[in-house]
């Protein structure tokens, strides 16, 4: 039996431990071969094709290796690529269909977010048998109740929001951190409540600055003089929605979070300084969460191609593992519903949430 | 409204959080008061009252401390507290009764352990309104899928086996790790997982010497002499259960990592080496998943309180914070279960557990 | 005998480690008061007074606390006092001056960067009895061989680019990390040499644009498609040092980052990421070597209070604490100079310096 | 040229960064070859040769390893070594010479602590051309300022007292801490003093329950229940120097701590609690300080092998790298001096020496 891995869309922390999980698993079934796919689905497209086998000694060490030792790119739509010498994108998934064949895959494992389950689903479709493992730091995932990547990230972002209390403090600033969030404020929420941020600004409740103005005069009236602002950078004020999403276009650019301090300055002549975390939060050494739910969902995945549970995703749903259609998971995502956990804890312990 | 909120047994990361979260929440409704009970029940049992109030400032800057402001002990059951000038032990229980009437209080949050809440329980039954916060480094409670405390105490014993990992390569030994875990080896089993421990033993699974073994003869024949041993403190070998139960009282002492290293050393020559993690996985700084989780809870409890639903213990449950009866959980306790989905990983990643 | 203890410019890692030593260690003589000044200066010019006794209970817990106690601006010279109704700058030094009498203080301790000390150094020609101690977190001060804050600016630095390192080589990226350091590079080439940089630009080292390319492409022909490039924000282009300087005016902007990323970006189409980790540098939890040596800081400013060394700043020389004339040093800052042992270090693991 | 690099003694943090360093700067010599001993000495007694050749690829990625890749052991001195077959240990030096001449070696690096360059150094009286490079936990050699590995295992030190604290605080209990540490007590001064120990014992200072419990009373009286105590494991009670020496033989036993918990709660009936860190504080990723400061010494280790300096060993003094003669500090080490800055820094802030 010949299984295939790949890893695809943005990298995050853990990604190795799933790999590392899917090859030992396999190595206690008789005549399993694992094969390594480079950067996504491109080893497919690629001449010549870009796959590696994989045994025990080759995912030796990774467990605590953040990134993915397949490679990864947000840039490898079989049904859209593209064309390196400019013109349209060009549709290569045939491409990718016969190199399975011609490879003799009897499945893929492929490990993603939201677009690359999308791809897979297409490829699902085509004949390929896909098994989908998902992982995204934003956590936004439909099928799943975490993904792996989300735990390392609230981490990174949690210890950020700590330094800057200190300093918030000691100069008596609005100290504003933008963190990762485009369609939902997941690690926003959690990193803010769990290091004390006094608003949260998240891509689900449009923001007013009136509120956020009066939570810092509330603050300023009982002796406090400081304050952290997390935003995530999918938030956006309330009203000026259509004409922020279109007028941004701030990949990577830190918009909102910057847009945030500058208002409030303007507004209450309060001192602000802000810090986009950016790339930070993706890599490094993945806490202990991801790498143990790393290898849980590694040994699952490949439980599922032994058991021949094709064209499935892998959930966590209360605590157990199970396996969802693509289907019943396709363009859905999760965005933190209103009657989140987390969500009414902030409310609770006086997170002014933007309302 | 009076409510008093007390922390016992032992202390664990993430008490604090609970706390503040009670109390930021209470301050959020007209007339509550915040009263904070030392020592578990001992404020109650003490003359004069150890009791004091609680407000906003009061917790200010204590969520990412580690322990309890309350502070706590492991000796404050009511029902049979040690007699200081010798002689048997005394039922207090009457005391604290009359303690809770005279202060005018409304309930109780009692955040602890298994013991606590057995105590809480048979308090309730005399007429105290108590709501429960699950609190243990060993995971281990019946009510609940995660309890606060846990998370930091893996963090603490991964990183642990982490920088063994490098010990044990260059100088080819068997390192040995005593964690946590009397009753249940949650602690052992996550840690080990997210570290890459080559050996698990477990309360729950009586483990032979001959399976460990012939797991480093594995190892040696693929050419790696080095191996990370994480053992449970509750661990024991098979057969021997009885009398290594009785004998053993080894409470602090560290007994089963040694006696399996030495075991080891003996049957096989391997250089072997052993650390006792011991306190250092109760203390200091709360993980960011305890630090939100305890402010969860805390928030929770505090509404619970309102909604005046006592005498029940709050509950994670697939995700959602609910509550159960005291009735339904007393007593019980959750070693790993045979279905567990980190067990089912371990194995999947041919780690031995002792079988 | 009355001292006084201030803070001023910004904040960083270690300031409540002196202070906590300083009121420690003044408590071992008899009749020694300490009093605290808010914000810089700036509670020796407001009405009332911004001063407050500490004692041993005010400092207990703030050993690993981040920022200071005491509160510090960067806009609190006395002798140049930005005027809150607008117009010129006022010289208020005479109110410190005054102030310093009425309060009977005997000498006062300033915990200070370049900036502060300058002043510190004027106050003293107008009477005022000091003891600086230097602390920023860029180690730039002439006179001394480590400054506190500076380890755990570095420790901050260090994570991030290994945290970046992941993502660069999963995306094949060049991933662009901005740390402080307008002056001087020892941040960034400290960070840069623990955490595997493959360049590193400094402020003493004017960059061309080639080398850097040179070394990407060296790089590729070993199959090395990703890198990590840390950029001191005050380091800038060969050639371009005039006009750069004039024209940026980057005060946290980001400026240098982002300007290498994308002419690199221009100048190969290698794909390019920028991270500025700004004020995450300059808080939380200091250092165990910043608290350690805040402690020796702060017990030796108070000895020298009590020997009436006054016009003096500690400094640390060849692993021993002494003090220096604040004339030997005033102006006078320590760039990484052309036979630093960390700089020799870079370059023998052949780390492009921009050359 | 050929070049041979072992590692001996116990492993530390910062080995690989030194084997790296060392490896990367030969790299820009032309005609130079290094190759990798197994073992300490060992790879140059076995048959066939446990050597391998290093390059630019073998050390890639081990920057932020802890451990040594080239294995290391206690029990590798040539000139007596253990007989497997039991019996009296063998001189082996000759062999040791004689595979040096026959692998073409030009000169050996040992990186090792006082038992290693002991052994360097008579080998090197027999013709072998050596440098080496200090390491040790312990910071206790006496040709340099700081050794490699010192500043991790202070980092680990550190926080394990700092959790400590909080446990101690909630219980009102004394807990000891037994760190490393035979000969010098370097590791328990920094991490004491950086995590507010109230007690640190040194085998510099043989200490009296007597000093121990005042210090206890005296925080009691100020309404301290609770304390953290730190003992380096050569730590002994005055006065029982000789018998406790002798009898004690307490090699991984972390005898000496059990040893002051158990006297301190018959003396005062305080509940105590002991952890002996062991040899987590010897492993896992190195600190920043010593990924920096082991490549600085390795680039300068083949720097002394280009220059032809051998029969040294490498040196930081005053913040400057030198070589000195193998022959000025052979069996010379260095405890904390009387006079020594962090000693002084510790009794300014009261913490309790024992005496």
């Amino acid at each position: 039996m010949k299984v295939g891995i790949c890893t695809g869309g943005g990298d995050c922390p853990g990604l190795n431990s799933i790999i590392r999980a899917v090859v030992r698993h396999a190595a206690q079934f008789e005549n399993v071969e694992l094969w390594g796919i480079k950067d996504s689905f491109n080893g497919l497209m690629s001449e010549p094709y870009g796959v590696r086998k994989l045994d025990c000694e080759t995912v030796s060490g990774i467990l605590m290796k953040g990134g993915t030792i397949l490679g990864t790119t947000n840039a490898g739509n079989p049904f859209s690529l593209k064309n390196p010498g400019g013109g349209d994108p060009e549709d290569k998934s045939q491409k990718v269909i016969k190199a399975y064949q011609e490879l003799n895959l009897d499945g893929v494992i492929v490990i993603g977010g939201d677009g690359t389950q999308g791809i897979a689903y297409e490829l699902a479709k085509l004949g390929m048998n896909i098994v989908g493992v998902p992982k995204t730091i934003d956590n936004d995932l439909a099928s799943t109740d975490q993904t792996v990547g989300f735990d390392t990230a609230v981490e990174v972002a949690a210890e950020a929001i700590a330094r800057l209390q200190t300093t918030a403090e000691s100069h008596e600033r609005a100290m504003v951190l933008e963190v990762m969030g485009r369609n939902a404020g997941h690690i926003a929420l959690h990193s803010g409540i769990a290091s004390g941020a006094h608003v949260i600004l998240l891509p689900e409740i449009p923001f007013s600055y009136e509120a956020i103005i009066q939570k810092l005069d509330e603050r300023k009236q009982r002796g406090k003089h400081h304050s952290v602002i997390v935003v995530a950078e999918g938030a956006y004020p309330k009203g000026g929605e259509e004409s922020f999403k279109v007028s941004s276009g701030r990949k990577n650019l830190g918009g909102v979070g910057h847009m945030v301090a500058e208002e409030l300055f303007q507004r209450t002549n309060i001192e602000t300084r802000v810090t986009v975390l950016g790339h930070i939060q993706r890599g490094g050494v993945p806490s202990h969460v991801d790498r143990a739910l790393g290898t849980a969902y590694g040994v699952k995945a490949m439980d599922l191609v032994m058991e021949k549970k094709f064209g499935t995703i892998i959930a966590l749903k209360g605590g157990r593992l199970t396996e969802i259609d693509y289907q019943d998971v396709a363009g859905k995502f999760r965005p933190v519903p209103a009657d989140d956990l987390y969500l009414q804890a902030a409310k609770g312990v006086g997170i002014c949430l933007g309302q």
